[in-house]
């Protein structure tokens, strides 16, 4: 059974390799692009998103989000990971056709919701701003949609916490305030952060294998990669790159790939710890608790490595 | 060589187990006991610690400190852990003479050290409230001191976060503020947090052996543990107890016992993750951090349990 999904995402490099997995994975029926500032401006998101749904045919609804975050002031792109527009040496022409449905992309969330009740999930890989005003524009899509898959945060496990800052995450701390809302409300959230994603590892190697096998596909994961392993190679000394948005993906087409903790979520909204994200495990009881009184959500602990490359791998081969 | 210290403390079961180790160990000289509010009220943790300093004829200076946090509201004593005054069922006689130098705590600190430049280490296992009023009284205290060294604190190794709250430990949540101007200062701090102490542990079996080779000390330590064991068996479901306070002092005396890692040191004042302490670590860059322009400290991350075990015993043992 596929899994209809909005995808929300600032492509982003490792946004595009999620796109394509989304495209390509028989689980996963992606009904929409939602696009989101974050790894580039807005305009750069967009275009990027509409660029890719229509080189690879992927017959989604593209529909553009906020341009900025709902509280905190903005941290801005970040150009020094995904290069000036967002995918790296990957130029797509600054007057490419922008072909987008008009309303704005946290309207267009709580209209297909509540016109597909139970039957989508949303899939965030960006900032959550998107998702935080729909949760304020529309109070009841916390009972339309089925789930909530987020990719962002970091919570410690195995001594994965920040990445943009000692302990924050990028996606969070761009709007630590959106994040804590879509958090703590009343919906099934399961989020996908560093603990899981800095398990998981594209080599270069396993990246030029899918240029040979992956055709056109193939090329462009390696094109757009080139950028993103420069950085990795530079900042983190590995050959190669985490699989952070991908994972989420991977979440919704088979869960089996991860191990979850279960309990409520809260986001630390200022001071030195802005963007940091916190999980009480329903497994434990503490005198002072601000926690106890949200619903318990789902923070991935554990990932199979293996298997989620493969699946990868075979479902982009698959487009071939 | 015998190291000199200020042992400030809030009497306080593992307190109590902690003096006698001071007292004990060769390696430790302990001049004064400063006292602070936290497991009791002042004046239970102020006639503790005078109890105890008579009773084993330790012949420190004993000295009372404040009666509360900086500036959050008081979090109130721990008696479910330490029992109503502070040392679970032994009970000291309310009207135990207490015979005290006439300064608060802070300025005797300050003092202290002003006359024995480079030669105290204040330990501190306690909320920091005095370290930070002694900061504020004399700002030169910062390099009359040897090291301060501290239990507290939590920072997510091998899954150890918080004890009261589900990120922060007892010491620092209950004066946030003051913890965050000591680790900020420009001082040496080693922290000696439950990232260690939660790889130590006094079985029922361990104490019961002190209890039997220790005379009245062991007997003393066995008494006084008996509530404490009581809270850990009912509450965590295990027959023993974590080596708190104790470890610090275990730091003092051999600090190649524990691994550290290096790189400062924030708290969080406010909010849900009130009390929990991040460090940077100084192998790791970020784009956004509000922690590099503080002095890098030591957090202990590692111990060596069963050395640690056996140096306690042997202590205990040589005062029978
Ligand atoms: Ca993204
Ligand atoms: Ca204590």
């Amino acid at each position: 059974m596929s899994q209809k999904i909005i995808f929300d995402t600032d492509p982003g490099i490792d946004d595009a390799m999620a796109l394509l997995f989304a495209h390509a994975h028989d689980n996963v029926d992606m009904v929409a692009i939602t696009t989101v500032y974050g790894n580039g401006v807005i305009e750069d998101c967009t275009r990027n998103a509409c660029y890719i749904n229509d080189t690879f045919n992927m017959g989604a609804t593209v529909v553009q989000g906020a341009a900025g975050p709902l509280t905190r002031d903005p941290v801005g792109p970040t150009v020094v990971v995904h290069g000036e527009h967002g995918l790296g040496t990957v130029e797509v022409p600054l007057d490419y056709p922008i072909n987008i449905d008009p309303r704005p992309a946290h309207e267009y969330m709580c209209d297909l919701a509540r016109e597909n009740p139970g039957e989508i999930t949303l899939v965030a890989v960006g900032p959550l701003t998107n998702l935080a005003l729909a949760l304020q524009h529309d109070p009841e899509i916390v009972n339309n949609v089925k789930e909530v898959v987020i990719m962002g945060a970091a919570f410690g496990e195995g001594g994965h916490r920040g990445n943009v800052s000692p302990v924050a995450e990028a996606n969070i701390h761009d709007d630590p305030h959106a994040a804590d809302q879509v958090f703590c409300a009343d919906w099934p959230v399961t989020i996908v952060g560093l603990d899981v994603t800095h398990q998981t590892f594209f080599t270069g190697d396993y990246l030029d294998e899918l240029r040979r096998s992956a055709g056109e596909v193939g090329e462009f994961i390696w094109q757009v990669s080139r950028f993103y392993l420069k950085f990795y190679s530079e900042k983190v000394g590995v050959d190669g790159c985490h699989v952070h948005d991908p994972s989420a993906v991977a979440y919704v087409a088979d869960p089996s790939l991860f191990g979850v903790r279960k309990g409520p979520v809260r986001v630390v909204t200022e001071g030195p710890a802005i963007g940091m994200t916190i999980q009480k495990s329903d497994e434990r009881f503490y005198h002072h608790d601000e926690w106890s009184c949200f619903r318990s959500q789902q923070v991935c602990v554990e990932v199979d490595n293996q298997r989620l490359l493969q699946m990868y791998k075979d479902s982009i081969n698959s487009l071939a």
